[in-house]
């Protein structure tokens, strides 16, 4: 016995083996010393899991025998398959760049499957989506010798899932007609090799016909708000799955940005925040970049988010114009800046959310305050302006989804200015009967304000203009009074489609002016933050100044008439959405 | 008595007059009917009231008469004083436009007196700085008829406190000798108008030389570090007055930005913001704008500030990554954004803050991650190469103040990309005694850090440099692993001067092989915010991709060697520091 090895203590190089009959082993090691009955029993197992290993190896053969047969009659076996890394030798060229001198040749491309529907077994078309709205029709045909297109390579494309991302190697052919459902019409690709670097899902959340296609509804206050578009109604009973609420949208979020009206909409929104910061350099602003965190609620309080800060408290910043004005009196002249604003407003409508991002300027005022109105207005002027002409397709397709009258500019030099007391005054002597005893002191209602819009636009000719001279009870405490009549301010507000898209004015920039208008108002300038805001105009002589605050995520859906500000938005934030 | 008015109903229009006898009135009023003696003393008091009230007006009579004889006498008066509105028909031209064929011009100029020195009475020197360290040197002679200037005139604008903003008019004359005190030396403004639009105190907070010198000190974790530049100690010993804390610094933010030096770091980074934008642009890249509210505290948890969220909570977004992948995976290809990021790290250093601007990139990769390698060292050059010929005076002027040597960058085609493990034996057989024993699969340590940077800096003569492949034990979870070597990552530093300026590399695009690695970092995918974002690569297939973050602070700080990156920031944010 002494020479048997109890099988307890198997050998180091086979330890892998040996753990299949552990269990054996273990019992066998808790007692004296192996019985023969045990030392059978696990004899027994070791020769049962061997035959099953053998088993196993044999049938593994088998079957890469039969995949190995099946490969080498696939003489194209190499062309296509999912692959994580592809290195295709043909020149790259975008969808947008193709023209005749790319006829014949081999290009490469990395695109989106957005459709794809064989044709019999040795034929498929697939539409491929490269960037934005920008897709090409593409044709696999298997060829009689299996090269480089074999019968089993078309069966692979057609099943590849939707949205999955493929890299994909063709020829550029003239199609026999126009290719109607693809942006490149006049040009076709036919296929060689096609490789699937990202699957789709087996099933998408948010087809791309939906995410594609206006939303059908969204909630305000818990209560789903229907929406019915130019008979939108009709479209939406003629085919159903081509609409889901703005919740199915953001909830598919990958899907609802791939969409070409959601690329065209981030498009505009770009070109946007691009001619702000374009037109604003021309005038020699600079940029700077404000904090979001800040010691005290200084806009009096409400709606602002606050959060413990290392024993303290901190609060997430409303509007940057405390730091625009510093800007100012730390002698940067004239400033702009991007960021995102916070408001904590419980607030539910198709205009609100708890973040956006503003687009701020602030400049010193030299001879008057309305060396301000006129930059705005040329800012914005700017931006429609040259929008019509970068974005033309882009505006064409929202509006083919979100139907909108386009966006009437005042001629140059015919821009319309008006006070707010002349507004009032419209609204009583040409608005409807309900404004007809609006006083020149009471702040202007939403739906004012959008009657006014509408009067303004029949008399004038256009969707954009300012109001002037607010009230003095209608403006914070910072607003500087008129000189001429204290009890109106210079501060405007701009407005489009008749909603108010800027607020802001002359700022009062002596110290002593401001803690006296404080008190006037009823806020100390002595409590937490305010007295740091009005020391700052204490610490050095400060110019003149004035500028304002624009939300941008309103600007492009008021300018593109988008039913909720959320779908100008890239991630929006909402009291009841902080996902994706 | 019937004819007696009494004088309780005095007539409306006389209304002002009575109110000053309203006492006596009153009391009349309350009896049954006027006594004689009550009439008598009303009339008594009556007459007293009018004979106070003609003594007032030939008081004020008097006051007016001797001011207009003391005006007369100053044929000046108009051309000086206080003024809110102040509008000279002037040309206006800018400091730096100033050139030959303005000489003998009258111009204007709003600007800052940055000194003052009265030359006996008639005379006045008054330094002016209008943008920047852009200065000249003003001149104000009384005139021998008083006219235009006045002897009253130059003793009030020699008496102008030092960092008012002043509207001037002038006429530019070579001066005798070249002004070495002024940018613009071979001009000088003969005054002849000057108005004070808004006065600086009395005593300034923080000079503008010390605002323009080196920061003293600055605190960590509550102990003072003193700073001693290039024998600076001396210069403090010479000139304390010329030496101020950085909470000195912060406290007085208008004069430590109005300083030529901050000026000079705010421009500079202001074009490390510009180039950054111009290269992505060049390249085809998209800007958007992430989120800083987010639903959950996605990358672990630490270091996250949270905040209550309508009943819920919210956390402010560490970095934008998570969203810039969500663009790649909605279809953007390229995308960059400039914005806050957050920490809430109790870390007192002079490296970190609690809320800086990141610039970030993310790009989808087509068949190599070193396609973002190439990337980012091309945004980086790009910024470093324009940045020395766009800011040529602006550098020179901080290292006159911040000593340093010059930035070294690598020649084309040399730049140098270094395995970690590469680094790590770099540290081994050229570093200091105690990195002799480094190993290659732990991370590195600010001082190994910095020795390599040395290393690097005699052996390749580059200040910015690449190191790639990091372990897989130091990168988080959504790293790629390299695929011919699984114990490293397909993830980069970049660094500046030895310091890590910043982090990045390729992400895993497939959900499955996310969750395994999640799985074996022991991260769990079903964790609130985890579960999203594996979904995001659900939702549709998404292609590889890769990117980095960058912090501008530090960028501008490493690049221009401040003693702390809270310098290079518009308005810090510490633990300590929520103000201004």
């Amino acid at each position: 016995m002494a020479d048997e090895q109890p099988p307890a203590a198997p050998p180091a190089e086979a330890k892998p083996a040996a753990a299949t009959t552990a269990e054996g082993a273990e019992g066998a090691e808790g007692e004296a010393g192996p019985s023969k009955k045990a030392l059978k029993k696990a004899e027994a197992k070791a020769k049962k899991e061997a035959e099953k290993a053998k088993r196993a190896a044999e049938r593994e053969a088998q079957q890469a025998a039969a995949k190995a047969a099946e490969n080498s009659e696939d003489k194209a076996k190499d062309n296509y398959g999912d692959r994580d890394i592809v290195t295709l030798s043909a020149p790259k060229v975008a969808l947008k760049a193709y023209s005749e001198v790319h006829l014949g040749q081999t290009v490469k491309l990395r695109a989106w499957i957005q459709n794809s529907r064989m044709q019999g077994a040795k034929m498929c078309f697939v539409e491929l989506r490269e960037l934005g709205d920008w897709t090409v029709q593409g044709v696999i045909a298997a060829s009689a010798d299996g090269e480089p297109v074999s019968k089993q390579m078309v069966k692979w494309v057609g099943a590849v899932s939707l949205e999955s991302y493929v890299a994909v190697e063709a020829t550029v052919q003239k199609p026999l007609e126009p290719v109607k459902s693809c942006k490149v019409s006049e040009f076709e690709l036919h296929i060689t090799k096609m490789y699937c670097v990202a699957r789709g899902p087996e099933m998408l959340g948010l087809t791309l016909g939906a995410s594609n296609a206006a939303i059908s509804s969204y909630e305000v206050d818990g209560q789903m708000q229907s929406l019915s578009l130019g008979g939108g109604g009709d479209k939406d009973a003629a085919a159903p799955s081509l609409s889901a609420t703005l919740e199915t949208h953001l909830d598919n979020i990958v899907m609802h940005k791939r969409a070409p009206l959601q690329q065209a909409i981030q498009t505009v929104r770009e070109n946007v925040r691009d001619l702000f910061v374009e037109y604003l350099k021309q005038n020699d602003f600079h940029s700077f970049e404000p904090p979001c965190l800040i010691g005290a609620a200084s806009e009096g309080g409400a709606n602002v988010f606050g959060l413990p800060y290392f024993g303290k408290s901190a609060f997430l910043a409303q509007s940057p114009q405390f730091y625009k004005q510093m800007e100012i009196a730390g002698g940067r002249k004239r400033v702009y800046c991007v960021g995102p604003v916070f408001r904590a407003e419980n607030s539910n409508t198709p205009r609100h959310m708890t973040e956006f991002t503003g687009l701020d300027i602030e400049m010193e005022i030299e001879e008057s305050y309305h060396e301000v109105i006129y930059m705005l207005e040329g800012v914005f002027l700017y931006i429609f302006r040259n929008l019509e002409a970068r974005c033309k397709d882009e505006i064409a397709l929202v509006r083919s989804i979100y139907p909108s009258e386009p966006f009437k500019l005042p001629e140059d030099g015919k821009e319309v200015r008006l006070t707010f007391a002349q507004g009032q005054q419209l609204l009583r002597e040409e608005g409807p009967e309900e404004f007809r005893n609006v006083t020149d002191d009471e702040d202007m209602s939403t739906p004012q304000e959008k009657a006014l819009g509408a009067i303004i636009r029949k008399k004038y000719g256009t969707d954009f203009y300012v109001l002037d001279k607010f009230p003095e009870s209608a403006r914070p405490f910072y607003a500087k009074e008129d000189p001429a009549n204290r009890e109106v301010t210079n501060a405007y507000d701009f407005f489009m489609r008749g909603q108010e898209i800027m607020s802001g004015g002359q700022r009062i920039n002596l110290p002593a002016e401001l803690e006296a208008r404080m008190v006037r108002k009823g806020v100390d300038p002595k409590a937490p933050g305010l007295k740091e805001y009005v020391n700052v105009f204490k610490q050095g002589g400060c110019p003149p100044h004035g500028g304002g605050g624009i939300g941008l995520d309103r600007v492009v859906a008021f300018y593109l008439n988008l039913p909720n500000v959320q779908l100008a938005a890239y991630y929006p934030r909402t009291p009841n959405r902080l996902f994706p």
